[in-house]
């Protein structure tokens, strides 16, 4: 795993700060299963992860700055309500982003990684959103969004795959198994999400 | 729209029986705008109808007694509680799964098509699963298990989409087309399965 030199502010990975994953390690093997997620999947994870290692900056970049500024209704998540940007929430939560892409990569998906996807997506939800950074934003990011821009994401990202120089044959492979990751990630942000919804809907 | 010479069991699409989708046409707008889904992704998406249209019933076989039927997890939900199958539910739904794909490339996505995303979902929760067919079955398919899926439908899809001589720069964007209208249909879903969840929770 690489370590950044200065520590990611509000990334509290693997540590006692992080609740429990309300689904278990058995209901992730079966969601593995179901998405036909296998042993060579996860090699081609790590493969990607060492292609991306050095360009989740890049990456971020784009799909903040390029893409998602450019949607009104997403850019407004890390504004405040009055359309204002707050450079040190975005810029906080763009660290956390480029570590969410190593950390998919390249992470053992163990109880931490299942802990952690709980309190990621609790963090896009009203009960932790803003929380971490103390920042005055929207409460909330509906869940369809996230669903609707994961296509964005598995789009883009295949170029940055392919820069270093690995066939297409194996670029094809590292795509299929980031494309899995991610739904998998995306079934198990629902029960956060539906935690969250008891008190007012968020999807 | 292609039409099938027999009337498709259960498939009421565009009926007064089909309630109002609780999404407008214009967040299914917005939903398009945060999946990058154009005008092109609409072209060839109707391309990828007419290539996929005399194949649809090889795909859902593939679909479902190449994959499904051996995921236990996933096979009980067209089976009885003892695990007996229910050919008469099966062979319904699935020529409602091969229209599904037809209405996924082929159908205007207008408020008809909103409506029925709507119905397709409730009938996977127990507000509608097994009424339809009056089959005895269980009770809902839980969303994550169908989010865990979509990653195996859209690689299986692939080789149908070349199967008619395209160029694999055609194949390639009709295969996106493809994958975006899954996610945005997925995020479609929410809505309806949270009103399930109201009485119990089917993540």
């Amino acid at each position: 795993m690489k370590t950044n030199s200065t520590p990611i502010p509000g990334y509290s990975y693997g540590t006692a700060e992080v609740a429990r994953s309300p689904v278990s390690i058995e209901q992730l093997q079966s969601l593995k299963i179901t998405a036909g997620f296998t042993d060579e999947d996860e090699r081609y994870l790590r493969l990607a992860g060492e292609v991306l290692a050095d360009q989740t900056e890049k990456i971020v970049l784009h799909w903040r700055s390029g893409i998602i500024a450019n949607i009104p209704n997403l850019a407004r998540h890390s504004r405040t309500p009055e359309g204002d940007p707050i450079p040190a929430y975005l810029g906080a939560s763009n660290l956390r982003f480029q570590q969410w892409i190593r950390d998919t990569c390249l992470r053992p998906y163990d109880q931490d990684w299942l802990d952690y996807q709980n309190e990621i997506a609790l963090r896009h939800t009203t009960l932790k959103k803003n929380k971490t950074d103390g920042a005055r934003s929207t409460p909330f990011v509906p869940f369809r969004d996230i669903l609707a821009f994961v296509p964005v994401m598995n789009e883009t990202i295949k170029p940055y795959l392919a820069a270093k120089g690995h066939s297409s044959e194996e670029v094809d492979k590292m795509h299929r198994a980031w494309m899995k990751s991610l739904q998998i990630q995306l079934a198990l942000w629902l029960a956060p999400y539906a935690e969250a919804g008891h008190t007012s809907p968020q999807w």
